[in-house]
């Protein structure tokens, strides 16, 4: 997996721009993906400058060339509103290929709730929208865009990645480990109900007041420790 | 909260034993209702002298007489298979009281799936069947048994608590809370989808050879420890 390289479509949103900074840091080439090639190539040199000359390139690229230049996987973070027509977008260039996606049903108006499509969730919808050729694989959707761009920091969340393709749910577990965190298999597709659900209530909780933290995360606890 | 009395539905099954004797042990009086008298009577029995004759009393009941003692509260732990069954056989004695409802659809043959009925949840489900009459709150579906039973032990899980019902909610946090974990409060009845649906997961994770856990549980997680 060394000389990887990735491409994050969406990649100028704050959940996007978080993982391409950690992604290059971890030694994976980035290309970031915008619909305006313009605000991508701007984004990268801004997120280049940011991790040092020590981290792999971060490139900017249109949406459409970027999924075309990531040889195997293309990393989906784009607001709910634009995941059917961004996946449209960029269906030609996925062929062959793994979609990591990050997207989230947040309700409009109310990011406490989610409204899931008809698919069930947005992993499932994708997967449906690009049929076979394309294997999708779900995860990082728990983890928050501001701790994420604290790139000092380490990442206060375990990663449930799910999917229905064994071998990619794999590939798509050692790209996200580079980023020092803990995954673990959740299961096929239709998890994503309950992982892009979990989303909404850590935001939830995250609005109460009694709750002592802004960008909680959650992890997996053995019965040893209490 | 103090003399307070509870009923456990379902209260002869492994959630149920490990909840009743728990809730005795922090000074809660037991209920534990079965469908039939004399089972209900010698679990009840069983689980009084485990906990000790420091603990609230336990009795045994049938369901329906279980759930007509218990002045408030009703936490129901059935298998799913019997959730709306039992439901209707209690609907009478439930009315004007909280219901908690701790059940699971998990998938007949598969715990590492849901089959989540048409409401969404079976929290959803039982709210319906049972109307505006009974306050449904959900909670506790994440705790594994197994850890329950080792009641000498703390519980390993943080627990996430929904219902449409403000104040249910709050006596219900308060109740589990006596059992020595944080809850939190997941928001809407239609959150259960998501906590319902972590228990297939968790279950999932706990199957797997490359987990060190068998009875793996989650924690909420603040941004500054990672």
């Amino acid at each position: 997996m060394a000389g990887m390289k990735i491409a994050v479509i969406g990649g100028t949103g704050p959940q996007g721009r978080g993982l391409s900074m950690r992604w290059a840091k971890a030694g994976v080439e980035v290309i970031v993906g915008s619909r305006v090639k313009e605000r991508a190539e701007e984004v990268a040199a801004e997120l280049s400058a940011r991790v040092g000359s020590g981290a792999a390139p971060i490139v900017g690229m249109q949406n459409a060339d970027a999924a075309a230049a990531a040889p195997e996987i293309v990393v989906l973070t784009v607001p709910y509103s634009a995941h059917v027509a961004t996946l449209e977008s960029i269906r030609g260039q996925l062929r062959g290929k793994i979609l990591v996606d990050v997207t989230v049903p947040l309700a409009e108006g109310d990011p406490k709730r989610v409204a899931m499509p008809p698919e069930g969730s947005a992993t499932e919808q994708a997967r449906k929208l690009l049929g076979d050729d394309v294997r999708v694989v779900a995860a990082l959707q728990n983890v928050s865009a501001k701790v994420l761009d604290e790139i000092d920091k380490r990442i206060n969340c375990d990663v449930l990645v799910c999917g229905d393709d064994e071998d990619a749910k794999k590939r798509v577990r050692e790209l996200v480990e580079r980023l020092g965190v803990k995954t673990y298999d959740a299961g096929p597709a239709e998890s994503a109900r309950c992982v892009e659900h979990l989303t909404a209530v850590l935001i939830r909780l995250n609005l109460q007041k009694e709750n002592p933290f802004k960008h909680a995360s959650f992890r997996i606890w053995p019965e040893w420790e209490v």
